[in-house]
């Protein structure tokens, strides 16, 4: 039970390691080297647990996905009108992508590995179509007008925040949350006083 | 004068072939080599009139930058509403930097080359403030409530826009510039209804 606790402990250790290499050098740059520096973990223990660079990847995509699916989920289930919920969706992934390394790492490694099934829109897309889907079947106030711009800016505000992060634009510290919240602030301050 | 004309052409056609290498290439991948066999121009040629790449790479956000002040200047001049105006700077300028690729190369160098001077959002971000300061001095309904949350729409928009455009999510061929186009018209039209 230790050993399988100890197991559990190095693997997560060896994730984590893995998402801040491929933060700061990419899935091509990063080495495995690097990675058990970083995790004290001896490259015979790295082998064990993940057979190759490919395999440690998709377990940094694996739980990046997990984390920010589980963000989406519960704004699927918030009684928030429709364009509300749709801005809590995008500022709390943008906030993620800032604070967690291994949801960045995860964002990262989609783009890079292109063959890879695992899209990182897919992580935001089916939500965002169910709610606006949603509304539209319920008709109403809550309707939006403009559906596919609504899905064009999540996807712009989503890429440029990234865009922002690695670039430095930004230094940190929710600061690319908090833009993407002011924008959608202007935006819905309109949309309110239009549907008013 | 002849070959005066003909150093022109071969200046121009090494701007271009520069363009289109660093476009696909980066600063650091592109080559010399190339960009000499794409421009049809000899080694001894380029380095006439480029002694290093650094010069040449000069020459091209020189140029992408002229192109898009162009525009800039032109939607400066323009009587249009503020927002309106600044939805036209932004559509305006992904559409340079879809169709342009000495614009778009410009762009990348400006972001992979930071201890120049010239920084891309050196661009538009002046000409954003000059628009949003001239509404709030006449003050009325021109007057935009939240300008920090445009002048952060803009840049998560063309920052958005060339993430875009660099993975390949977009085909081209003014998909990206549309994309903006419809964002803002979804913007403006619950804007334009809030201080109607």
């Amino acid at each position: 039970m230790a050993v399988q606790e100890r197991g559990v402990r190095t693997r997560r250790g060896l994730v984590l390691a893995a998402a801040l290499e491929i933060d700061r050098a990419g899935y091509e740059g990063a080495t495995l080297t690097r990675i058990c520096a970083a995790a004290s973990v001896s490259m015979g223990a790295l082998t064990f647990h993940f057979p190759s660079k490919a395999a440690l990847a998709d377990a940094v995509q694996e739980e990046g996905r997990a984390l920010a699916q589980r963000l989406v989920g519960r704004i699927l289930e918030s009684p928030e009108p429709t364009l509300r919920a749709v801005a809590d969706l995008t500022v709390g992934l943008a906030g993620l992508l800032e604070e967690d390394v291994v949801v960045r790492s995860a964002a990262r490694l989609a783009r890079e590995r292109p063959q890879q099934p695992d899209r990182w829109v897919q992580v935001w897309l089916p939500a965002v179509c169910d709610l606006l889907e949603r509304a539209r079947r319920a008709g109403g106030g809550d309707m939006v007008a403009h559906p596919g711009a609504v899905v064009a800016l999540v996807g712009y505000l989503l890429t440029g925040a990234e865009a922002q992060m690695r670039a430095g634009c930004v230094s940190g510290g929710g600061r690319v949350a908090q833009q993407v919240a002011d924008i959608w602030r202007f935006v819905l301050d309109g949309v309110a006083a239009h549907s008013a």
